[in-house]
C-alpha cells in the first residue's frame, strides 16, 4: 500500500464527473482540501528486537491503520500514531522473543498484519510506556501443512488472503474467506478481528473456519485445538479469536479448507429492503443458502445505479445473489417477490468487490466525508436498527450542516438474525474528524440502544470501546481484564485497544 | 430417577438370557455383587439458602451422578459426596442470592440440573468448605420468549430436553438435540458441559444453538449476545459454555430453533469400519449431510446383531443414516461401498436411542463392568486414535485379568474431523472401580498421545482433570484459573471440577 491510501496506486478510482456533480450540488462539496506531508515525531530510543527497522521509512509505513480517521489525520501531517520501529521476527519463538524484550523494557508492541483496521486497531497508547514497537509478521508467510484427508491448512499467521488462496489454489482448494480487505489483510488479522468475508452464508466467518491455533503471549506459548469440536472446557480458540492482539500475538493457525468451486451470481429486484429482507430470511432460515447473498437499501441501490456502479432496481432494491451450483435459491427469490435481473449485475459487483476502499479515497480527495460502520442482530429487531442507525446519521450529520446520503445493506445472514452495513457521504465540515466522531457517537448510542452489537465484522480497536462496554458490561469487562492480565502480565500488548 | 440407577424403573431393562450366558462364558462374569445400603455422612449445618431442603430424601436424590464409577460407589454403600442440603432457587435473582449467601459462609456450591454427569461433575471437594449445597435449577422451567420471526426461544436452565421439545412442539419448533441424556438432563446442563446430541450432523452441537445467555457468577450477573455472531471482542458466550458451572451459574439461554420435521432412518452395511469411515467422511465434507449419522465399528455391530439390538450387517459394519427428507445420501453411500439394509435397522435404532444407560445398571446387576467414553480429532488421526485407544483398553482390562470387550461408533462428524465414542464390558474385578480408573487412565494416555481431545462431548468434570491440563497447556489453565478467579472470587463454584 501507498502512505495513507488504499491498495495499488495503479487501481486507484478517478470520480466520474457525474459523481463530481452529485457531490456539489447535492451535498455541498466545495472542493479539495489541502494536504500536508507527514511530519513523524522523533523517535524513542527501541532495545535489539530481531529484526528491527528503525528507518522513517519503515516507521510511516506502519504508522495508520485505514480508518478514515486515520486517513484525514494522516493527510493534515499528523502521524501520532507512528512507532518508533518496527520488529520483523522470523519465527514464532522470535515473537516471544520479542515479547519478553518489551515486557523488560516496557515497550509497547502493536502487531501488524496487513494494516487494515478500520477501527483504530494500530492505535496503541503510548503514555507510560518507553517506546512503541510494530510487530510486523510479513515474515511469517509459510504454508506449514496441507491436510488432505481432514481438509485443514496450517498457515504461519503473516500470510495474506491472496497468497493464501494461491497456495490453496494450487492443490484444488479455498477458504472461501473474501472480506473487503482480503487483497492486503494477514490471516492473523482475520483471526484476531473475527472477520467475515463476502461469501460467509456459504463458507461461514473465519472465527468457523479456525480449528486450532498457535499464539505467542507474555506467559508462553498457547496451542490450542486437537479436534474440530471439543467438549474439554470453554472453547478457549474463541477467547484468542477477536482478541485483537491485546492478550497474545497469534503465529499460526489451522484453518478448515475446501474444494475450490465457481460461484454463480445473479442480480434480484426487490420491491422495497422489508421485502428484500423477508427473501434473505427465508433463504437463510429454509434455504437454498447461497454462499454469496446481499441485499442493499432503496437508497444504496439508487445511489450505485446512478453512479454506473450497479444494476437499476426500478426504485426498488438490489440483491446481488452468488451460489455454488449446488441448489438454486431461484425459486424461493421468486416466491418472496424477487424479480431476476440475470447474470450481470453479479458479474459487475465481483468485479468491483475490492474497489471501495479506493472511491473512499478518490472521495477524501474531492472533499466529501466518507465512511462505513456495521452492526447485526437477531431478525426480530433488524427493521428498528436499521431505522435507528440510519436515522441518527442522518441526523448527527444534518445538524452538523452536512445532510449525508446514508446508504445500507445487508452482507452477512444467520437463520437467527443479520448485519447491517453503512455506508455515509457528506461534505467534509471544517474538522472533519470531529464531524465524523459525532455522527458515529450517534449511531453508536443507536445501536446499543437497540440491542444490537457494535459490531459484526470490523472489531473493537481503539473506536468501539465506549459501545463495547455496555454490550458485555462490567462483568463482562472483568473477564477480559483477568484474561489479560494473565497472558499479558507486563501489560504491553497493544495498550488502549480491545479492552474497555 | 431412582436412586443410583438411571431414569424411570418402568423402563428398567432385563438381560437376555443369551446376553447373561456371554458375560459368563466370554467375560468370566461370575454374577451379581452385594449391594449395601446407602449410608449419607452426617450433615454440616448450612445458612438459610431460598427453598433449603436438608432431609435425607433431598441430600440421597442428589448425592451422586451417573458415571460407572459413581453408581458402583453407591451400590458399595458409600455417598461421600452427598450435599448437606439443597437449595432450590425460583429465580436468577435467587441463583445470585445462593452464591452470595454461600461466599459469606464459605459454602461449596455444586449446580444441578438432570445429575446426568458421567465424569464426576457433581463430586466437589469438601475440603476447605463450612459444608456443599446442591443447587437444584428444577424451580427454573419457564419458556421465556419464543421469538417466531429470529427462529429463537429463550428458557430457563432447569428445563429438561422433553420439557423443551414439548414447549416447542406446540408452535411448530424442535430444538434438535438428542444426547443419550436428552430424557432427564437440562438445557443448563447442556451450555455447561457443551453437549452433543444424537443429531448434531443436522442440528450442530447444543453450543451452536445458543445465541444469548444470563448467567449469575460471584461477581454479579453476566449477559452474553446481542446477535447471532459479532466482532465484538471474544466470544464470551464461548467461556461460559462448557464451564461446567466452576464460573458461574446459566440461569437463562436464547436458542436457534428450527421448524420440527420428520427424520427419514435407514440402516446401511460397510465391508470395514475403515471403508464406513471413508463414507461418513465424503457426507461431512462433500454432502449430502443427513441430519444423523453413526457408524459402528466390527465389535459393535456384531454384539449388537448377536444380542438382537441391531440388525446383522454380514460381519461388517453398520451404518445408521436419518435425514430430513431434502437431500437423501444414498446415492454418496452406495458410490462408497455400503449396501443398504432398509428402513428396520434406523427403526430399531430409533426405538432404542435413549436405553443404553439402561442397559448398563442391568449389567452391573449381573456383575459386570459396563461404561463408555469418548473423544474426537481430525480426520487423518481418527483411525489410528482407534486403535490406540482400543488396544490400551483391551490391554488394561487383559493385563487385569478380565479380558473386555471393547466395541466403538462414530456419532458426530465435521468436515475436518469426527468423535470416537467407546463401550467397554468385562467382568467385574474385587475392586471395580480400581479396574475401571486403571483402564481409563490407559485410555486417557492413549487420547493424549494420539492428539485427539480427552471428550468430545462428556465434559471434564473431576474425572478429566489430569489429561484436561496436558490438552490446554499451563498458559491455557493459568487463562481458566484467572477467569475463575474474576467471577468466583470466593472461590466457592464447583470445587474440584473443570479446573486443572
Amino acid at each position: 500500500m501507498t502512505l495513507f491510501r488504499w491498495g495499488d496506486p495503479a487501481d486507484a478510482v478517478t470520480l466520474p464527473s457525474g459523481v463530481r456533480d452529485l457531490l456539489s450540488t447535492a451535498l455541498g462539496v466545495t472542493g479539495p482540501r489541502p494536504v500536508t506531508g507527514p511530519e513523524l515525531p522523533a523517535p524513542a530510543p527501541l532495545p535489539d528486537f530481531p529484526g528491527l527497522d528503525v528507518s522513517a521509512g519503515a516507521r510511516l509505513r506502519h504508522a495508520t491503520g485505514m480508518s478514515t480517521v486515520d486517513l484525514l489525520t494522516s493527510r493534515s501531517g499528523a502521524v501520532p500514531d507512528a512507532p518508533d520501529g518496527v520488529a520483523r521476527p522470523a519465527s514464532h519463538d522470535e515473537v516471544l522473543e520479542v515479547l519478553r524484550i518489551a515486557a523488560d523494557h516496557r515497550v509497547a508492541v502493536v502487531p501488524h498484519g496487513g494494516r487494515t483496521s478500520v477501527v483504530g486497531g494500530l492505535r496503541a497508547l503510548r503514555d507510560g510506556y518507553a517506546g512503541v514497537v510494530a510487530l510486523d509478521l510479513s515474515r511469517l508467510v509459510r504454508l506449514v501443512r496441507l491436510d488432505r484427508t481432514s481438509r485443514t491448512a496450517t498457515f504461519e499467521a503473516g500470510v495474506t488472503g491472496p497468497r493464501a488462496e494461491q497456495m490453496l489454489a494450487e492443490a484444488g482448494f479455498t477458504l472461501g474467506h473474501f472480506p473487503q480487505s482480503f487483497q492486503y489483510a494477514t490471516l492473523g488479522g482475520f483471526a484476531a478481528t473475527r472477520s467475515s468475508g463476502q461469501a460467509s452464508a456459504g463458507y461461514g466467518r473465519f472465527d468457523q473456519m479456525v480449528v486450532a491455533l498457535r499464539a505467542a503471549t507474555g506467559a508462553g506459548t498457547l496451542e490450542l485445538g486437537r479436534a474440530p469440536q471439543s467438549a474439554a472446557g470453554p472453547d478457549l480458540r474463541q477467547l484468542l479469536l477477536g482478541s485483537e492482539g491485546a492478550f497474545g500475538v497469534i503465529t499460526e493457525l489451522t484453518l478448515r479448507i475446501r474444494p475450490a468451486r465457481e460461484v454463480r451470481y445473479a442480480g434480484w429486484a426487490f420491491p422495497s429492503f422489508d421485502a428484500g429482507m423477508r427473501a434473505v430470511r427465508a433463504l437463510a432460515q429454509d434455504g437454498p443458502l447461497p454462499a454469496v447473498l446481499r441485499l442493499s437499501d432503496e437508497a444504496e441501490t439508487a445511489v450505485n445505479a446512478a453512479t454506473g456502479a450497479s444494476a437499476d432496481a426500478g426504485g426498488g432494491c438490489l440483491a446481488i445473489v452468488g451460489h455454488l451450483g449446488d441448489a438454486d435459491p431461484a425459486d424461493r427469490l421468486t416466491e418472496y417477490g424477487g424479480e431476476p435481473l440475470g447474470e450481470e449485475p453479479g458479474k459487475v459487483w465481483e468485479a468491483g468487490r475490492f474497489r471501495a476502499p479506493y472511491l473512499r479515497d478518490a472521495l477524501l480527495d474531492a472533499g466529501a466525508l466518507a465512511e462505513t460502520l456495521e452492526t447485526a442482530t437477531f431478525w426480530d429487531r433488524l427493521p428498528q436498527t436499521y431505522t435507528a442507525v440510519r436515522d441518527a446519521l442522518l441526523g448527527a450529520l444534518g445538524d452538523a450542516g452536512t445532510p449525508p446520503i446514508v446508504m445500507c445493506h445487508i452482507s452477512h445472514v444467520y437463520e437467527t438474525g443479520a448485519s447491517l452495513y453503512f455506508t455515509v457521504v457528506a461534505a467534509q465540515a471544517e474538522d472533519p474528524v470531529a464531524q465524523w466522531r459525532a455522527a458515529k457517537t450517534s449511531a453508536g448510542a443507536a445501536i446499543v440502544a437497540s440491542g444490537a452489537t457494535i459490531t459484526h465484522h470490523h472489531g473493537i480497536g481503539r473506536d468501539h470501546r465506549p459501545w463495547y462496554a455496555q454490550e458485555i458490561g462490567p462483568v463482562g469487562a472483568a473477564v477480559l481484564h483477568a484474561v489479560k492480565r494473565a497472558l499479558d502480565p507486563a501489560g504491553i500488548l497493544n495498550p488502549g485497544i480491545l479492552l474497555p
